[in-house]
Parts: C-alpha cells; sequence; structure tokens
C-alpha cells in the first residue's frame, strides 16, 4: 500500500500540490556514507525546470531544493532525506475558470469522482509539478549509483520521437540532450523539429513524444522473478509518470512482429568476454539484468490543456466548452526527460540493494 | 517487497517450477462471504491449459486445482485460500541438453548469474506454467467483482495481432475467442492466421503476439495518485507476464503520434448520462477510472525455444549451438490471453476493494 | 520495507535529527473530506512540547506545525498531508562531550556500528524529538476517527506507574492529566509522586513509567489474523517508541498468573445489550477488536542520560566514563503519554480503513 | 498490507484451518545455495507435534513436512519454498457443540462479527494448529542464520514461568528443554511443575505461562530505526503468535522500576573485546542489535477451553454456558515454546538480510 511511495528498499515519498507552499519529498533507505549536496540535486532538477525556452510552460520557478535531514557533514547517514522546493511562481487565478470545469484528457473528473473535492489550481496533486521531487529523488539515486557501481555506470535519456517526427538514434550524442530546447539526441532534427513544434504551438494545439532511456554498466542479476521483475518495474515506474500511456522495453511492442530467431539475441563468448549479438530484451532476460545496455522507452500523450475549444461538462453536469490559456507546455513530453532517467535511476539503486540482501 | 506476491490488498503469492511436483498460490485479503467451488477456477483453467490443438504445446496437463483453504460450506471465509495444481506431464530427460547451456531469449543466464544456481527443467520457476496460478487467482477475482459489480461487468481478452498479422477489432466477438485455437476475436481471419502458423511452425520458428483487454462496467474512482496508478498497476502486472515487453493503456505508444485535440477525449452529458466522445485514455484518466471501458494492450514476443540453431555459450564459458526439441508453444502469445485478464481482474479487485479504504 | 513509516493503509512517515533545521512527517492515505486546520494538530503537540514544568527537558521548543499539502479549504483532499515543524532551542555544542564516546543505554553505538556515521548532536535522528512527528500524526488520526465512529469514541492515555510508585487506576480522571506535570490520573498521588520525583532529579538519577492507554467506542471486527492482529500491531507501535522495553494488552504479563476461568471474559446478553465480565483481553480476541474497551500499557526506561558518572568507550575502543550535563527529562516516560495514545489512534484508524476493505 | 504473511524481506505466508485438508506455508526471500531437505524441517516440527505427553492435547498429528518447490538437488534456488502438512487426527464432530456459540477468551465472537462468518471446527483459522506453518518457517530461517553466521550463533527457548511458578533462569540448561513435557529449561523445578500442572488438569482448568528466548552470536547492526526496530518487529512476532498478551526485550516492563544507573548497561574494553556490565536492553540499543545476547519473552494466557462451565451466547444472542469437552493442552504455552524461537529466528534472518542491502 504506497499510494505516494515509490520503490522496495530505496523508497521515496512526494508530496505536494501544484499551487501549495512547496513540494517535496523524503527518502528512505539510502545507504550511508554517501556524498551528497544540494548542488548534486539542483544540477539535476535544473533540466526539468520550466520556463528554460519557449517551448516550455513560462511559469518560472527557481526550483531551488533544500536538504532538510539524512546528511550530516556532507555525508548520508542511513536516515530519510527529506527535500522541500518552494513553489514560487503561482497564478491561482488563471485557474478560476477551471474550478466547476472538467478539462478533457485530465484528471479533473477522476479526483473529483473519487475523493469529492479536488485542489483545482495547477492541477493540484496531479500536476506535473510532483515530477520535479522524483527528479531531486532520482539525482540522489544517481549518486548511489555512481559511488557503488563506479565509472562504468552512465544513464541518459532523450526524446526520440517529437509528434510525427522520430529521428536517427543512432545518431545519439549525450552532450547535446540538454543543450537543445527538445532534448533530442541527433542534431540533424533540431531544425526539423524547431520549426514544426513552433507549428503546433501557433496552431494552440500540442503534441506528444516519445522518450528513451538507456543504462549501460548495469551488472547482471538486477531484478527478482516474479512480481519485482525489472521489466515489471520499470513499466510501472514509466506508467506513474504524467501522461505516459505506453511503456516499451527492448523491442517492446515491436517484438510481436519478429520471428523467434530474429528476437532473441544470441551469445558468444570471447577471450573471456561474453557478448549478445543484438538487444531485443533491452537487457533483461526473465526479469533479470543481463548485463547488457537497458533500453525503455516510454510514450507521452500530448498536452491536453490546449488553446483550442473543447466538449466538457461541469461539475452540476451541464454541458460547456473550454479554452486553456495558462502556461502550459505544447509539448509535455519533453521535460519528462529528466523524469524518465530519474525514475530509472531510482529502480535500478532499488534492484542494487536488494540484490545484495537476496544474494550476497 | 514482495518477490512472488502480486497485488496491494487483493494478493496473491505463486509458487512452484515447471518440474517439480506441483504449482499453487495463495490468495490473501479475499473478501468472505463470496460463493467459490473449484468448478469456477476450473473454467478459467481449462482456458490456458496446454494440449489443446496443434498450436500449443503437446505437454499434457490437466491442471486440476483443489482448494486446500479459505472456502468454508461453498463461500470463502475471509481466511487465506490456498490453491494446489498437481504437475503430470513432466518428461524432465527432455531437458538434459540445457543443464549446462543458456538457451538465448530465455532466463537461463540471468537466473544463473543471480543465484548461482538453477531448476534447468522445463525453465523451473521461470517457466510460462506459473502462470496457471495466476489464472487461478484471477478465476476467483473475477468471482468477487462479479458479485460486488454486478452483471454490468464483464472482462474480454483476445490476441488482436498474431506476428505480423493484426485483426479488425471493431469485428470483436467475445463468443469465438476460446472458439478458435488462435483466441482471436475476429471470425474473418481466422483462415488467414492458420495458414500463417502452420508456416511458422514448419519452418521451426515463432511468432510474436499482441493481446487486448477490454473490462467494461468498472466504476469511477479506482486507481490512486500517484504511485498506484491503475495504469502503472496495470503496466506491472501485464510485465510481469513471460515474454512480455511492451504495454499500452487506450492509444498507448501511439498517443504520442497524436495532436493534443485528436487525443483528449471530450465529455457531454445526456439526461443525466455522460459521454466520452473517443477512448484514448483507456477509462483512466490522472490514473483514476473514468467509468469508460478499460482497453489494455501488451505483446509477447516470439517463443525464444525454437527448432532452428542458435549460437550460444554454457555455462563454463564455451561457445555453442543450441535447437529446441522440447515441446513449446509456436506462439506463447496465445495462451496469454487468459492470463492477461486474469491480471487485469486482480488489479480491478485490487483497486476497487483499496477504495473503499479510502473513500468510503 | 518501511524503515521510517508506520501504518499499512493510513501510513505516515517521519523524517528529521534533534539538530538539524526541522523535523516532520507525511501522511499518507488520509480519507478525503475531512475537517483539518493547523490548530487541530497543535493541541496536541503541546501537550508533547518539551520545558513544560521542572520535570521535563528545559529546552525550549514551541512545535509550531504547518501544514504544507494535503488539506484544501480547510478540508482533507486524499492527497498527502505534509507537517513540517522547525527546530528552534537547540544547543549542539552541549553534545560535544559525546561526539566520540557512547552513552550507556543509548543508540550511539549501536547507531555507529550500523551506519559508520551517525549526526551525535541530540541524538540525531535516535532522539525522543522524532515523536513530535508521530503526535501530529496521531492528532490527524484522531480527527478521522472521531468523525468516523462519532462521539462514542474516545481515547485516553496516563503514567499510571512513576518508577516504583504505581497508582490507583479506578480513580482514573480524564480532567486532571494534562493539568498535572506527571500525567497521572489520580489525582491522590501527585503529592507523593511529586516529592518521589524532586528527589530523583536531586540525585541526578532518572526513573521509568508505565503508561497505560485506554480507547473506548471502538466497533468489533478491528484487526486481521494472522500476522496483523490489532495486538500485534499495537505492539509493534509501543515498541517503536523510544525506550520502550515491555508492552501489555488487557492483562499482559500478568495472564500468564491466572487461571483459565479467572482469565476468559465470560459474555451474557440483556435486552440487545452484550456485556463481558470483564477485560481481561483488552477489548482484543483473536487479534480482532471485540467492542470493549481497549487497553494497552507499556514500559518505558529510565532516562539513560543522567548526571551521575558511567564507564563506557569512545569510538577509538578506549575506556572513559561519561556523565551527561545536557537538558534531560528526569523520567522520559512522562512525555511518552501523548505518543503513544498518537500510536493508538493510528492503529485504529489503520485497521478501521483496512475493515473497510476487507468486509464492507 | 500482509494479514497472513510475516517479515518483510526473508518472509513467509501461511494458509490452512485446523480441520481443513492440509496446513502449509510459503517462504519468499530465501538466500539461494543453502543445504536444505525436509528432516531440517522435521526436526523443529517435531518439538511442537501435539500428542506428546500427557501434558498436552491427545489430538495425534504426525506433522509430515513435505517440500513442494523451491529446492533443487538439495539446495535452495532463491525461489519460494512452498511447504505442505496434511491434517490427520481430525475429530470436527467433537465441535458440533460449539458451531453457533462463542467460546469466551477465544476468537469466536470476534472472527463471526468481522466475517459474518466462520470455520468453527477446531477453532478453524484461530487454531494454533497455524503455529506448526510458523515453525516449519523459522527452521529454514535457523539453517539459513547457522550458515551465514556460523556456530557462533545459537538460538534457545524455555517456559520460565508455568503459572504462579517461575524458575530459577540461572541454571538454564539447553539439552533438558525438550527432554521433559514443560519444556523448562531447570531440572530442579521438574517434580514441581508436574504436580502442579497435574492439579490444573484434574480441576478441569489450565494455566498461562511465561516463554524465554535467548539468541547469542548475533552480530551489532541487525534493526533499523524507526518503525522497524528490532523491539518493534519481535513485538510483533511474539504478540502474532495465539494467546499472546504481553511481551518484554530485556528488563521488559521491569525497567520501568529501574533507576537510570541501574537501567543502562556500562561498556568497556578489554583487549579489543567490549563488554557490557549488563543486559537490561536484552541486546537492543535504540533498535538496533549490539552484539550481546538478544533475551525475549512473551505471556500466553491460560488456556481458555476449559472443563468448567462458562457463561456465554450464541450467535442467535441467547445466553448459555458452555464447557469444552475437546483435546486441549491445560497450559498453550507450552507447545509457544519452539513457535517463539522460530518466530524470533525469521525475525533475526530478515533483519540479518535487509542490514546487507542497507549497509553492505
Amino acid at each position: 500500500m504506497s499510494f505516494n511511495t515509490f520503490g522496495k528498499f530505496f523508497r521515496f515519498t512526494t508530496w505536494g500540490e501544484s499551487h501549495g507552499p512547496a513540494i517535496g519529498c523524503i527518502i528512505d533507505g539510502c545507504p550511508p556514507l554517501i556524498q551528497l549536496k544540494e548542488q548534486d540535486i539542483q544540477i539535476e532538477l535544473n533540466k526539468r525546470k520550466p520556463g528554460q525556452s519557449k517551448f516550455t510552460t513560462q511559469r518560472k520557478e527557481s526550483d531551488k531544493v533544500q536538504i532538510l535531514s539524512g546528511v550530516f557533514e556532507g555525508k548520508t547517514t542511513g536516515t530519510p532525506i527529506s527535500l522541500i522546493i518552494y513553489n514560487e511562481d503561482m497564478r491561482s487565478k488563471d485557474y478560476n475558470d477551471i474550478k466547476d470545469k472538467f478539462r478533457p484528457g485530465h484528471a479533473d473528473f477522476t479526483y473529483f469522482k473519487k475523493y469529492g473535492i479536488r485542489d483545482y489550481r495547477g492541477g493540484g496533486r496531479s500536476s506535473a509539478r510532483e515530477t520535479a521531487a522524483r527528479v531531486a529523488a532520482g539525482a540522489v539515486a544517481k549518486k548511489v549509483l555512481e559511488k557503488k557501481l563506479g565509472k562504468k555506470f552512465k544513464i541518459s535519456a532523450a526524446v526520440t520521437q517529437l509528434g510525427i517526427l522520430g529521428c536517427d538514434t543512432t545518431k545519439w550524442d549525450d552532450k547535446i540532450i540538454y543543450k537543445n530546447p527538445f532534448f533530442c539526441p541527433d542534431k540533424s532534427m533540431l531544425k526539423i523539429w524547431e520549426k514544426y513544434l513552433l507549428s503546433i504551438r501557433k496552431a494552440g494545439s500540442s503534441c506528444g513524444a516519445i522518450i528513451e532511456i538507456r543504462a549501460n554498466g548495469v551488472p547482471p542479476g538486477l531484478g527478482a522473478p516474479i512480481y519485482s521483475k525489472l521489466d515489471s518495474d520499470i513499466a510501472s515506474a514509466m506508467m506513474s509518470i504524467n501522461a505516459v500511456k505506453g511503456v516499451n522495453i527492448g523491442s517492446g511492442m515491436n517484438s510481436a512482429q519478429l520471428s523467434g530467431e530474429e528476437n532473441s539475441d544470441e551469445i558468444s563468448q570471447n577471450d573471456k568476454k561474453m557478448k549478445f549479438s543484438s538487444n531485443n530484451a533491452g537487457g533483461i532476460l526473465g526479469g533479470i539484468s543481463s548485463g547488457q545496455e537497458i533500453i525503455v522507452s516510454f510514450a507521452v500523450k500530448p498536452t491536453s490543456s490546449i488553446l483550442k475549444s473543447r466538449k466538457t461538462i461541469n461539475k452540476f453536469g451541464k454541458n460547456t466548452t473550454i479554452s486553456v490559456t495558462g502556461r502550459h507546455d505544447p509539448c509535455v513530453g519533453i521535460r519528462a526527460v529528466p523524469v524518465g532517467e530519474a525514475m530509472l535511476s531510482c529502480v535500478l539503486l532499488d534492484h542494487y540493494l536488494m540484490n545484495k540482501a537476496q544474494c550476497s
């Protein structure tokens, strides 16, 4: 039972609403003696921070994180790490129009049906603002993984499809991802994507995206049958991100179309070095990491808050329309990149720690 | 921490190996006073049972279930329900060849790396035989849902894509699904699929599949933000099924390509009856059921055990080849149909019960 | 796996160190639509607050609580409630002497052995200061119970034994408990206890205490076999309080000395009203509440921080002595009264909510 | 949420009713490569087995255990271990009289109130027969601990008080415990206890008991603040045993009467060997093991099923009386000895494994 908690051993619990005084998270199960300072977390938060380009919401949040507990003289102590980020640029009045109306594609209707009450300001708890707390938790997970797994561990994420436009993932370049406003790994697509997204924004519309995450240097043996398969925990993690509606591991949905001999990755050994001929499995066999690169991708649906007028009802059951004029990302998928990276970091660390208990 | 347990409130724990004496599960958290007899479970198990057509493994298992506890005078008592299925038609000798070899695409390598030991006979714990225990648990969940939600509740699953061949899901006919060997819902495809699968079997190859599950009569309000979103728990459930590599809710991966106005389902009301204009959300908004049909699909990779010779290594690190001659399904995806249906039933019941605690 | 989380459905996670910037907790699983304001929580916190009499530590903490999330327009929304209390009167320098020494009877030695690092200032995470966060969570639980169970629900706790001096529990008077510095329910003992505790304080020593908690108006049916027995969860709750070393339900340890006919409470019915002849069971039979008064007691060991010199070692393995001169309670048991009450409130609410999922 | 599951990482789930076909348990989280055969478990089950002396119930159960999964070629594989014990000597007719009556001191009334149905035969799920499954799980835990901690690890339990008669625990002799019908560790009391228990049985009455468990060779560092304190998990474990109403760690309830200087165990070091001057803490400080002997005791109330006539009501609300003539232990506390030992073994292993994840 863990509605607002993620993880089994390395666990974080998030709290906070979009227009409340603050948001934050508690991390429990972090190993002791890990060097950790606020700046380590801030670096990651800055990637997700809104207002950095014209292609994301213009809400201005410095997203300044404070460590309130669990760190002593620069090192983790093994006790819970409490992180807080104060909300700054809230314009709750922008949301008066949706106080009683249910925005199509949003959680408004279902929250109201379930709880009989909802903090409508900025989406309240269902706002993507919650993901800042995940990025903070992921930053801590990354620090631990880097210490435990050493330099061979590396995780990277990017937008590999923007609406109807894909990119060439063989041209993946880590260095450019956070240097372009689309978090695209393929330099050759930047101009094309820019033009495309500008046209969408201009039309008052929005588009979806596919995000891919790759983790290298993950040792074999992480994951656990049957209901804690690495695939299973990763899918759960990605689907918990706002607006995500599909998850693939390795060849994912496409594996349905492959033949047995195309799909199963052959194994060979050369000078004590094992090699797979391909990676349709996305680095996971039987729910357990094989030592190959972990490859995960997920689809983020297009932003539901659009300028175009949409039919809906209000909480009194009357038909009405809505056109959302607040500050919104034309493609929420872009800022999901650091979130996906953070979530995968947390899943990997969780299983790394559990594997110690299981098999050491 | 629940490696072999699924669910939060309605929980089942499975146990057993493919060639051990038996397999089974314990269901904890089942409400009392539900009518339950072995036959209720047997009906569902018979759908998954192997050896029913030439398109599934020829292993002959009667999959006869016994209820060992938790039912008194024909009704559940609220105490744990223990179910057992004895294994019958095991031919462990068939597996001597894989004792030391790692089959490509299988869990052999990763289990050995993790545990340093593995029961190789028939795949041991990683065998799809484990899914029989899930189908049994799902049968109990269905009985409870039918009592609690009444006749409007209905769940149905089918293969909607066999390898490279899709079918017309608008022609979905519940009545034919378990009456054809492909669990296909579209009568018009049966001949074509038969020819296709015969050719694959003849070639000593295998193919993947996409399974779709639809649940109607699910009330709004099931699911919970943030890390117990209905999408999240469903994705975790489906990805825990053997050989599943991708999961979609509603429009799923395809939602990345839609515009905001195409994707967000408009709402209207007529005579106190609410209606959505479409169902890209697959019946789930913000992680909570909206009352619309729940739509889930997942991809099963092609059977990794094929006749065609494949390169691999053995546990001593030597290069070798393998050609699997045991009894295998040319498309394991087919028998995943009742498994997916069972898993979704369990997730829905789990959230139905939790919602009582949360909001009643 | 929940090192810093308590509860199964109504869950709270605490964080913070004695001399860090703040302490707090996140409550998850609180039902929506409960009226809640900071003052509701403050009232309970004020009972536990230090510095209120000469018999408690002179550390001055206003223990001012802030609600950071989960409440909208005065009502809970069903989302996590984040509470924060800033630390104020910290004198970390008082603790320089224990930086390297392990105080006998304290967690110093074991924390260091386990984690290889410890925040020694004021006991860090192992300080009883953490219990303020529990009292805050308990205040919320009480508000929910009062709404759900109505006026018949009442919970009350008191010190029933101070060191070697008991009191007459048949004279239990709720109204005086928080009006005397010993949280004693028996007016006739106040003078005697005062004299006793003054002499202990003067001697630079300390004493233990027994706390009793009584809950009325608890409906039958709360609790669950086998490993979530109400007794089991209550024992776990009480033993998690700092310095607690023994827990009794009803006749408790004393039940070993009773005969079968003395111990088992007879049942009779009069005009549709059921009655038990006695309450050795403390209101719990087979782990499930019977509708009788719930009676729990627990022992708090004497404060380990005393003026008298004690032998110990330092972290370099050298023999030394220690005499603790900081600000300490001569009897930590006294301030455990509102903590025990809070913990029992949380356990009862947790089971009340779970029972809805199990049996409604 | 784990009604019938105990443990966090090393977890076991029990199932079965007193008069159902069988009882059993599933162990999840057991490390791989541990030598395990049925006889290892049988040895422990034989200690708890009924019908071994005139002082326990005359029900004849061979309590023969079968391993159904999780062990391959004599070693654990890391997958779930399923254990089953078939019930044999059931005389369900003996229980017809209690079909509609609630036995005072039993779970009859509360189960019926909660679930609206109960398997009354032999107490159904609330029967102490369930504890056989725990002893089986404990036997596995012990095997693991012995492998991981080596020969220095030793756990032992005994009855230290029978009704009103204590014994001299300084005369504790492991070798005699399971060789006398009272599981008494003090040879000098055997005759006296025999005479006492005979007189109780003759009078158609029953008596309670106190059981003490001691574990040596437990390394420092096991346990976790705050809500997984070793004390807390041990208290929960003991209180989950049928008829237990009080739990002490170290000085337990008695610690309330000690002064600070009497209670806190002084520390000293001699030739690199650390020593405590006493063990009031029962080997646990701040919830974490100190390396000292772990000392736990708990009280078992007298058997509620007695020959003497007792007032009660039936399920129709009518006043009646009951006199239980079935086969019962005059002191159920005796057979709780191997159960307590098993539960402590499980808690210690659980924390041993978790500590690897936390701090290795």
